[in-house]
């Protein structure tokens, strides 16, 4: 999917959500404990539910990794169901991977050649070549973590250098040189507040992909405020929030009711700011 | 296995060789290709070839997952292979993972309690609670990337803030506040050269996982000289020079060759260096 596509898809439907299939096999309704594959019955009957109201579809991949190969069967088949069903859903896999050049190239094969997404998050601690090989995919895209929601993004990422650029700043615009606005996004997370200003100075148009709306703490108000560009730049990510909002056998119903809470703020949003 | 095993293994056989069980189904002996499970039956054959000459095995998850279910299937009968039959070898899972801590605890669970390595490497991009859930296990290592091999290391790694400290210094001295050196590693590519000599200022004890010796240029001896300790504290890999070293039916004998080289190589800087 290219930029211009999820400019559309999301001005259509009036939404930046991206639903995260964080799928916990301890967390899922008891009742799904009986389906052959509980975690894929879980993870269908939550995208159906929420399709409308969600932009993109982000499943975690530790989730399936702790389950092993069977988990792994869980993913493929909950990318490949996505794809068939929903082709104009963005599909991330929030994998946070990057190794050396010839590896990464190998972790790219796999999300993107053999699982079919559209998006992988990437960690840039090792620099260029271990990011760049998931750039040579048309139509895909690298996620990099820029500065992330968690309270360990203060040990780090906020690292001062003696020019006082902070070291996510430099992941920031050094990457800018590696990618462009058509290949490649941003982590900033949602409790990082007006640090989205600082964020935007060094790349106003860019994508940013934000988790820690809900369960993590961040405010969706904010993030639009100091987030949102004309072309609305954002896909804020909640997962728990809207997949865990019921254990009983209304699951999917409620996942959809809080889907379509969030939706509908991010209409009045998209609206405020010009967008749509 | 704990500090003082990896240790006496060291001694007891002369040699801190990991061999990376980077397997590229397009690079093994086309002969294997018939197996049920090729990948595995080179593994097999590489690890009953090297045992002898080496003290730890370091298969890089990416080459795993490039293959998909099938591919996490190969690891996981590798490493229980390993486990079976040669459980004095330490065993990392090269993943390069670190997420949210509640996410990296699944990645702990999937690596540590269902796989069953000893080690596991990680990245400090998103700080503390990102790697602190690797720790909670009794016996098990973190394997902390501090500066790697590849050329991208030079593009966020040497950022220096206003004291001059640099980011890997900065990781290097943090993680010693979460780790100990009983559960703590961390990356230093062989080809950072005279950097060991600083590595070894802030971590003077700690084991350092030495990736880049053979293809990637960096030499053995200058790594010994400079970030040898009088415990080893060096765990050296080479993955493509020996388990590609022939293509033939005898991709076996001549990975034993070449690991026994290093191992005769290693044993005599372990003495030179008084550790034996």
């Amino acid at each position: 999917m290219n930029r211009q596509q999820i400019i559309e898809q999301i001005r259509k439907k009036g939404t930046f959500l991206c639903v995260g299939l964080d799928t916990d096999i301890k967390k899922i309704p008891e009742h799904l404990l009986t389906e052959e594959d509980p975690m894929f019955a879980f993870n269908k009957a939550i995208i159906d539910a929420t399709a409308p109201y969600c932009v993109a579809y982000k499943p975690n991949t530790a989730f399936y990794e702790s389950r092993g190969t069977e988990g792994w069967q869980t993913l493929e088949r909950t990318v490949n169901y996505l794809r068939t069903n929903y082709p104009d859903h963005f599909i991330i896999a929030d994998a946070k991977r990057g190794d050396i050049g010839n590896t990464s190239s190998l972790y790219a094969r796999a999300f993107f050649e053999n699982m079919g997404v559209d998006a992988i998050t990437v960690a840039p601690y090792m620099g260029f070549d271990s990011v760049k090989p998931f750039m040579d995919y048309e139509g895909k895209w690298v996620i990099l973590l820029a500065l992330t929601s968690n309270p360990g993004s203060r040990d780090f990422q906020f690292l001062t250098d003696m020019t006082g650029t902070r070291l996510f700043e430099h992941v920031l615009e050094t990457a800018q040189k590696w990618g462009t606005t058509e290949n490649l996004m941003f982590v900033v997370g949602a409790t990082q507040g007006a640090m989205f200003a600082e964020v935007r100075r060094v790349a106003p148009r860019s994508f940013l992909l934000v988790p820690g709306v809900g369960a993590q703490g961040g405010s969706l108000e904010e993030v639009a405020k100091w987030g949102m560009t004309p072309e609305c730049g954002l896909l804020v990510n909640s997962s728990r929030g809207i997949i865990y909002a019921s254990s009983g056998t209304d699951f999917a119903d409620a996942a959809a009711a809080e889907a379509r809470k969030l939706r509908d703020h991010m209409t009045i949003l998209l609206s405020t700011y010009g967008v749509i």
